[in-house]
């Protein structure tokens, strides 16, 4: 039987809370957290409409899915984001103890890789999940900006 | 005349916070954020309450603070905090581009120095304010929590 279950799938629910964000003017990251193949927490950027540099997707799903599990832990769940975290979230996700991260598009200028934010040690990482669509997503926003 | 708003003064407000915590059976670290001599936020690590990693003192008052100046930058702010903050937390206020940041006690574990996080560079720091009362307050924290 075919596991319908995949980085892939879950990374376009991602994509769909990136493409919220984009539409109401946000940057357009989305990010889900998935424990055992259900999806318990969902978000977008929301920097903008909140005037809040926290209000990142990562951030907002992390509360949301300790909200959900009733401990501040991530242990068992993986977090699916359209952009390589930035340091915030990154430290945000080395406290949450989180066992896998999957991410779309790297952030060459501010994601966590080149700022050296450490995780936590049983934290899994794969990227590279449908980066094309993510990242174009990002061009086509700044293009708009730009106008 | 003497200025009565020294850093001492605005970490004792920070330091209140720090004791509110402790009170709760939290790590006690206190923030405050100041501007123009006048506290616009004030808040106290929350992460037990919360069952949220990102419930830090320092997060909460930049977020309480951006709403209250109808902005997301912080400029021309300070952040007072009893505890060096961690990885997170600088990541966040790398973001916020605040002016200053006056921490109390250094954390040789998990402090954003040794973890190498970047500030934003227009951001100023000076640290060791009444730092023995915010690590002594740690240190009666960690020693009721082992009994």
């Amino acid at each position: 039987m075919i596991n319908p279950f995949t980085d892939e799938y879950f990374m376009k629910k991602a994509l769909q809370e990136a493409e919220a964000a984009f539409d109401k003017g946000e940057i357009p990251v989305g990010a889900i957290i998935v424990i055992d193949n259900k999806i318990i927490a969902r978000s977008h950027n929301l920097t903008e409409l909140l005037n809040d540099v926290t209000a990142h997707a990562e951030m907002q799903s992390i509360t949301a899915a300790a909200n959900f599990l009733g401990g501040k832990y991530l242990i068992g769940c993986t977090l699916y984001v359209t952009l390589e975290p930035c340091q915030m979230c990154a430290g945000a996700l080395y406290w949450s103890q989180i066992s896998k991260i999957v991410y779309g598009a790297t952030d060459d200028n501010r994601g966590y890789v080149k700022m050296g934010t450490q995780l936590h040690p049983k934290t899994k990482v794969v990227n590279g999940i449908l980066a094309d669509e993510a990242a174009d997503l990002m061009k086509r926003f700044f293009a708009e900006k730009r106008k």
